[in-house]
């Protein structure tokens, strides 16, 4: 019997589930500064992305290019740069950000990390999941 | 008449020639105070990854998992994890950081941007390029 996937505890307090692909489980951070989506590949005692398979590499790098569209594309925010990384200094399990950055952002042009946290309301996180998750259904 | 790859003078200015790889121009951040690689795709005009056409983006990953492998295995270099990122906030043409942290580095756990710079010398960063280059040569 395999052992289920097992979601850092600091990732999942950190973000909002917004649906799982294929290979990952995608999250919002919860952040209304930036729009900063993670990918978590579902499998467990993973750190660096040469950890993963070949093919689930491939599979990641699928779900970062339909993630970037649906950033690039998102009708409630003007986003003019997408910034793609996988850091794991303070959280050891593999994740991948994507995030959407425009010229107005709070961090502009510095990198996003580090920088001070604004929660969504309930409700304004329910509708960023939604918008997102309705654009990655589509492919 | 094809155009000819430019690299972007910021980039040029601020690292030192590894090694071309297949896709990729592969440099040497200047800054001793982390061993920081970038691979640059040597086709004009890209901006975002998906600027790249697909089977350029995976080649584009298997340079980034043999870089990777290079840096964790490299003798010089005690490295604990690597980042992975394509920021282009600063510099838009296309280019992926892949860059060896360790728990003692200046920046540790924060990302490296925005730190520090010590330059290497002209005999240190010989070295240094050459073991790289050596390493990556036998992928």
């Amino acid at each position: 019997m395999s052992i289920p996937f097992l979601l850092d505890p600091r990732l999942e307090q950190d973000s909002l589930k917004i649906i799982d692909l294929t290979l990952s489980e995608c999250r919002l951070i919860n952040n209304k500064n930036f729009l900063w989506v993670i990918l978590i590949p579902k499998k467990n005692n993973l750190r660096e992305l040469i950890d993963l398979d070949w093919e689930d590499q491939v599979a990641l790098l699928q779900e970062i290019n339909e993630l970037s569209q649906v950033l690039l594309n998102l009708p409630e925010i003007n986003t003019e740069k997408i910034n793609i990384a996988t850091l794991g200094n303070l959280v050891s399990q593999l994740h991948i950000h994507v995030i959407a950055r425009n010229t107005q952002d709070i961090a502009w042009p510095n990198p996003v990390w580090g920088k001070p946290i604004l929660k969504y309301t309930e409700v304004e996180a329910e509708k960023i999941i939604s918008s997102i998750k309705t654009s990655l259904e589509k492919f």
